[in-house]
């Protein structure tokens, strides 16, 4: 077990939570993911990187040769992001095949780099200048993501040759990058500051401060029809009151701000970048989590611009978006960040990745049309792909899940906070906890006092905001008497941390039950693309209907009945028997033969019968479509 | 008065109806629209055509000077259409400015062309092969522009000099262009199916026929991220189900094709376009008549997808449109083609231009809300612009504006129809007509029969498809008894064409009235965007709430009340006085501190008051939208 975590502030950091020192997840919803994600995913994305000539540049590159580099300038990210995902595999149980490869591909970066510390194999393979284009060369993109892969090595294996090899890069950076140089794509800011973490080295911190500080002054060149926004350089960060432009970008980027913010205690930062997250939450995220409603630019839109069938929501952008609201969350303590990190996981992360774990979305749609234009590239009406020509949403999401266990669990003064629920234990200090459960299939979480100081502390448990009814029961000693909450004076309420403080013996067990159920959901006016319309929830998961549960109609001609009687479903052919479909009563529109002329018509006009008899709607999982095909699928229907 | 008219099929094509050979307008809403376009649109163009090089490319290519080309490639084409509307203009009314422009234009144009016949300036000054990128260069979109000019100068003013510039072109097509040769942009099938009217040249016929057969096979290279359909490459024509692909190249192909069909009296062709413009009609067209709802590649969205605020509705596709919509109106003589012309023209062509005529918009969105990102530059947020570096659409709406009586009215061997209403008269044979109305703003229209042979024939007055209640009285004679519609066995039905058989005498007059009033307006189920809202019409004019009149409330946030009382407005303050808004009692819903929060809620949780007290809400038609300052609009609003 790893003791060390993906995130990991410096003592002197303003920060109200830290990391817990190991959690490990054994089973249930995300162990499984992590075992696909082990077993399929991490050797399928070494042969597709591999494949896609990513090694061969870096061999080229090693061998002092220029010449033809293949791919896109940003290729040798792949392999950091990949390297990163089995750096903390290997730290959750090495050996074998996997230790085989990093060490491989591992000799293959330090190779590769130059003598004087600098690494890009677009750069080095084209004989361009270093620097020289950074606002599209992403020389400093890839250069973070290998710094990101190196403290991976260095925390998850103690391995020093990535390391070596990160630190090279940075001091060459600190000594050679020009002054007031960006990068257009950001992403080196939270890895100087992950670099800082690991190694102490304070100029690498000063560096992502400086970069943060002089973002946002138009200093980099137009691309396109886009104004400046699209790369965050519009508006300097500490000045914004909004997320805006390319989601990924904004993502990686407020995510290093938010490192720079607590290393270097800046309050004023930290404040910035809390109002840009409320305001994103508020009028720019799906309800999925999802985040970036424009194709051209793949960027946010306007508030309340969120059409589903135009989702651009790039797995990518749900994993920068974990990342930022991680780091908001141990940087306040605050339950919302940690809300928005379980939505976005279950619902804009997983639908990146088929079931199997071998095919990906880059781009997740929340609604996919009937008769959909065969020419029509846009992603989601053709299914998941094998693999992308940019490839950067898959090992996105493998070295998320590979370090998922890092993200579950906090402590502080007070004791411990239990963010999101997953079987197996969490290790924080002299503490240990077990913890047992089925969720998010079942509300129900039992965690277990295995080891404890003898000395008062408080255990905290997120409670989710859709988690209205939540009960916590304790049961102190292995015959203890179940004591409900309320009865210690404490009620349950949703949006916030349920704490119990006490002088906890080993066997002291606490039952949290989170009422998971299916629900309506609906949006403010304001989000008019929703309106007339609602969506399936069920405990953290956003449901939606899909093609193949629905023959003999069309998804887009069904609704919802007024009384739609939603139910827990049985498990169903052709997904995991543990998946709980919700199912409903509901109705289709009748397609009429004046539907087939124009399309709009006199308000009120009689057009009896409006619908057809009723129809059994079934609702699964959003992040489970696409795996029985592809189809007409949406989240929001109708309601009459 | 010219006597031709714009689309003028040879007497053996294979068509219904006819266009009138003489229509004057008077006065009146498009009276206004011809006259601003003379006095300020035209001259204006012709300054900013020649600000931004396009006659300085023509004035090097006529020195025979390789070197520099300024603007776009397709930018000889603004020249063109320029041209085109400048014809028309002197067809109405010659002399002046106007005239001595003109020749000087032309001029340049036959100084330009080379010995061979070959005319494009970016090809000749850059030196590149003729036809060597054809998918790119819209070398044959330019040649098929100056053939449409060449023959509005033929017809309306017998001027051979710009005919002899564009058929020694033709000729040099016809003798030259590689075999199987396919522009990326059609727009030369229309041209050469005209030019051969014009000169009954039978090979360009051919060869417009040959371009609409080759088509759709996949012989384009493919660009960027788009499949072949973006350039209507996918499937051939006759194939064909629906429209796809950039919405102008759709448009100006379908039209070429329908050019083709009943020149050659190829029935299945017809039969293949009318499917077409049905399913577009049916699925693709927002309710202004608007089309494409992807700006990633200026395309048709799926069916059904046509969200107002990424609406595209290039205001050259409405152009398109009413170009394609009239060539099957005179093929088939079906109201429907004459009622999405009428929708296109008010409320898609219209709004492209201010009306003081001096601003443009390329791009509609029927919806713009507030707070828009200073950054985004989608056009709509930012108001009509002065020009555009592709400043396609502005010459465009000048050549339909200045041929907009050619559109008014047809023959047939039974009488005369009337399709579109407008004060001034109709010539056709032997027949005089003259029509008063203020239309639309009131839906009364007067016919006077001036001359008249002593036979019987038929008047036939289209009755759009939204005008229940319309109602026809006959006055024969000065001193006539008025005979009500109904009275002579024939009731007036709205989506379709009256009709009133007689021996008509000078003097006879028919008062039509198409009960103008504003009416509510729903579109069907499976247009998910506009579920749960309305939209406010009157007459053939689609209206709009602008946030310049709602002052203390974001239009974002208004919505109808149930029963809303539409009533017609009072003129105005910074809209000209003859425009009728719509007043409706309304309301505001609440934008609430919660809903700063996560946008999404529990349906059904209490949240009272939803609505602020009542609202007056004021509509606008949409063309008028954007002369008073930019800010939210929308045509969509919800009502409860």
């Amino acid at each position: 077990m790893s003791d060390d975590s993906v995130v990991r502030p410096r003592p002197e950091a303003a920060v109200t939570l830290r990391p817990a020192s190991g959690v490990r997840i054994e089973g249930g919803f995300w162990g499984e993911r992590q075992r696909v994600n082990r077993d399929v995913t991490i050797p399928l994305g070494g042969e597709r990187i591999r494949e896609s000539g990513t090694f061969a540049n870096l061999e080229a590159a090693a061998r002092g040769a220029g010449g033809e580099h293949r791919g896109k300038v940003f290729a040798d990210s792949d392999v950091y992001k990949w390297l990163e995902a089995v750096a903390w595999e290997r730290g959750r149980a090495d050996g074998g095949e996997l230790a085989r490869s990093y060490q491989e591909a591992v000799a293959l970066v330090a190779a590769a780099q130059r003598p004087d510390g600098y690494l890009h194999t677009h750069t080095q393979l084209t004989g361009r200048e270093p620097y020289s284009d950074l606002a599209s060369s992403h020389e400093l993109y890839c250069a973070g993501h290998l710094m990101q892969a190196a403290v991976a090595g260095s925390r998850a294996l103690g391995d020093g040759t990535l390391l070596r090899v990160a630190t090279r890069f940075a001091d060459h950076l600190v000594k050679d990058l020009p002054a007031a140089a960006l990068d257009g794509h950001p992403q080196i800011e939270t890895a100087l500051a992950e670099l800082y973490r690991e190694t102490g080295a304070r100029p690498y911190l000063d560096l992502a401060a400086r970069m943060v500080t002089d973002r946002g002054r138009e200093s980099l060149p137009l691309k396109g029809h886009h104004g400046p926004g699209i790369r965050q350089d519009r508006v300097p960060l500490r000045e914004a009151t909004t997320v805006e432009g390319h989601a990924v970008r904004a993502m990686y980027l407020a995510a290093g701000a938010t490192d720079v913010a607590v290393e270097t205690a800046d309050g004023d930062l930290l404040a910035a970048l809390a109002r840009q997250w409320r305001d994103m939450v508020a009028t720019k995220t799906y309800l999925t989590g999802g985040l970036g409603s424009v194709w051209y630019g793949e960027q946010f839109g306007g508030p309340h611009e969120l059409t589903p069938e135009t989702a651009y929501c790039e797995t990518c952008a749900a994993v920068g978006s974990v990342q930022w609201s991680w780091r908001m969350l141990l940087a306040t303590g605050e339950p919302a960040f940690a809300d928005l990190m379980e939505r976005t996981l279950f619902n804009a992360v997983l639908p990146g990745i088929s079931l199997g774990g071998d095919r990906f979305f880059y781009v997740n749609a929340l609604r996919v049309r009937a008769d959909a234009n065969p020419d029509d590239r846009r992603a989601a009406a053709r299914g998941r792909q094998d693999w992308y020509g940019t490839a950067c949403c898959p090992p996105n999401v493998m070295r998320l899940l590979s370090s998922l266990g890092h993200y579950l669990a906090t402590r502080d003064a007070e004791g411990v906070q239990v963010h999101l629920y997953a079987p197996g234990t969490i290790r924080t200090g002299d503490v240990l906890l077990e913890v047992e459960t089925d969720y998010p299939w079942d509300g129900r979480v039992e965690l277990v006092v295995r080891e404890t100081p003898d000395r008062p502390w408080t255990l905290a448990l997120r409670i989710p905001a859709w988690a209205d009814g939540a009960g916590v029961e304790t049961r102190f000693g292995a015959g203890g008497r179940p004591v409900a909450s309320g009865a210690d004076g404490r009620p349950v309420e949703a949006g916030g941390y349920h704490r119990v403080r006490r002088t906890w013996r080993p066997g002291d067990r606490v039952t949290l039950d989170l009422a998971v159920r299916p629900r309506l959901t609906v949006a403010v006016p304001r989000l008019d693309v929703a309106r007339g319309q609602v969506a399936v929830e069920r405990g953290p998961l956003v449901y939606c209907l899909e093609q193949a549960d629905h023959p003999g109609v069309i998804v887009d001609d069904l609704c919802l009945a007024t009384d739609p009687g939603l139910r827990d479903g049985t498990p169903m052919t052709g997904l995991p028997a543990e998946v709980v479909p919700v199912t409903a009563r509901g109705r289709a529109h009748v397609h009429r033969a004046d539907d087939a002329g124009f399309p709009y018509r006199a308000a009120g006009a009689p057009r009896e019968p409006e619908h057809e008899g009723p129809v059994g709607l079934t609702f699964v999982p959003y992040y489970t479509w696409a795996n029985r095909g592809t189809g007409p699928m949406t989240i929001w229907a109708p309601m009459h």
